[in-house]
């Protein structure tokens, strides 16, 4: 049996949902020889710490009763520094002003010899290339496989599946808000505020939809995808975006009258990087509808491998860290 | 620098894709710290054999001026027994009778401690679960990325970018000749013979067309697939199918007015193996048009992650086969 000993720094939906995966995968994965052991989790308020791995469902319980998983007043840096573990899962939520507290967290476990897996776009989308150096210099593994296409496991695809093959090009859909309120407008001719009214009432737009509609959350997903496939040390305010708040019902009328569709399209190769609408030809692989996010990565063997899946979700989410996990287990 | 020996079994567009893609990718290769040396080659008539490496670009050029590597009598199972070499790169075509003499090859080079790599389905659509035995007894590695999808990396996909999911089910449309002609059909209103004779005039039919248009090719991928997957011992034989050869362009025009195509989709799960032509909506996923290639994985976790890709060419499968060979120098 191998012991590998976790933190999960956040315990929001994405730190929930990895204890909640973690906790039904746990016979299949004796089975497989693995003990994945969560010592440590920390919340906003403070945190739980068990050498012997925490009792998963009472912290889950917890969480629920009182908002809150704190017993103790450690802070995230101090499980990360101080509790002797293998890996920490940041999942602290996404802060593109600055990264924090998620650039700390992830800094610390490197220069503390610990691998980070991470769902947090923001410092990886400002300092994605300080990150990998500290990874590299300290000797440890960084995986962020949930930043970018939720469930979709597109760092894999390119890294491991698509071994050999040189990328000259990604292109997709990496935001599945934007997605939804597209998708809406041009099945039902709604307005742009019609759908994002809609989209905020079932939960797939935030009170603030902001960060989606004007294209920031795809620029930050496309710049970390870009600077991992082609080695750039890009931020993602040197991606060029157009939002989608001035699409009119009108040009997704026309667009489908010429079966073309209006999708939010990242595009990557060739230095450039670009967020902005684009027609799609309906038959394209491109052509997601809903809140599906897809990923087309062109490359010189393979041509055209286009990938699909859930953007979002908690358990979606966890399912990305999970394969990090795994991945980290075969080779550490 | 690592060396890695292989020898090529089988030198028809297959082979030959392997050996153009190890010499335009021997620089890069070399970058990474690996050398890639094919020491033996064989096809029907004979074989070459070089300790040191074979000189590919010559050899490239003689099969194409006397349609015959031989420079030898050596056969397949001297060079994969007698030479000593890491990786056996089985390239013989598909026989769906008796499986050889790629079985034969397969388990000689599984017998002297070889790892294989193959494209050649017709070996594992019969005896799977021996194959895979022979592998594990002998403690070597047995990979088939090319079997299946072409370029499409869907072994790749569900054991290693999916790791810890649970597969609950597998659809896709695995022949890129049946997806071309049902698509010409729909888009021309052509008749089946018709589209038939187009795509054999394009070359991407054969001249007896049985094997793809009655789903048989279909039915062999899905089995290894199912096999692969959820560790069944199935044969080809025991997969329910039915062709296209019975659809009409008026059954294709009705689907469409409905928002529907009308595909040849392979189904596994629950202990069914089913390859059929399916109603489709036209947004689905799994809805990709002219020779694509898609499978559609339905998992515990992620959900549904859908793939797709061209389903055949020799670069493209030498691909895929690139990436096997990698996974092994990665994993040995």
């Amino acid at each position: 049996m191998k012991t590998i000993r976790l933190s999960i720094i956040g315990f929001g939906a994405v730190g929930q949902g990895v204890a909640r995966t973690i906790l039904s995968k746990k016979e299949i994965l004796h089975k497989q020889g693995i003990d994945l052991r969560v010592i440590g989790i920390s919340d906003s308020k403070g945190s739980e710490i068990n050498v012997d791995g925490i009792d998963l469902k009472s912290a889950l319980a917890r969480k629920k009763q009182k908002g809150t998983i704190a017993k103790g007043n450690e802070g995230a840096l101090d499980i990360i520094r101080d509790v002797e573990h293998e890996i920490v899962v940041e999942a602290t939520p996404t802060n593109i002003k600055d990264g924090e507290p998620g650039l700390s967290n992830m800094l610390g476990a490197f220069d503390s010899g610990k691998h980070v897996i991470t769902s947090n776009k923001g410092p990886l989308a400002l300092y994605f290339s300080q990150l990998k150096e500290s990874a590299e210099d300290n000797g440890v593994i960084f995986r962020y496989e949930a930043t970018v296409g939720g469930a979709v496991p597109i760092f894999n695809l390119i890294h491991e599946s698509l071994a050999g093959n040189r990328v000259m090009g990604i292109e997709g859909i990496l935001n599945g808000t934007t997605n939804y309120i597209l998708t809406r407008m041009a099945e039902e001719r709604l307005t742009y505020e019609l759908a994002l009214k809609e989209a905020q009432e079932l939960g797939i737009a935030e009170t603030d939809p902001t960060y989606d509609v004007e294209g920031i959350d795809s620029a930050c997903k496309l710049v970390i995808l870009a600077n991992s496939v082609f080695g750039q040390a890009a931020t993602y305010r040197d991606v060029e975006v157009t939002g989608i708040t001035k699409i009119t019902p009108e040009a997704l009328e026309l667009a489908s009258k010429n079966n073309y569709v209006v999708k939010l399209i990242c595009e990557a190769g060739n230095g450039t990087l670009t967020v902005a609408p684009r027609l799609v030809p309906k038959k394209h692989p491109l052509a997601v509808g809903g809140t599906l996010n897809v990923a087309s990565i062109l490359t010189d063997l393979a041509g055209r491998i286009t990938i699909s899946g859930k953007g979002a979700g908690s358990i979606e989410t966890a399912s990305s860290i999970l394969s990090d996990i795994l991945y980290i287990v075969r080779n550490s």
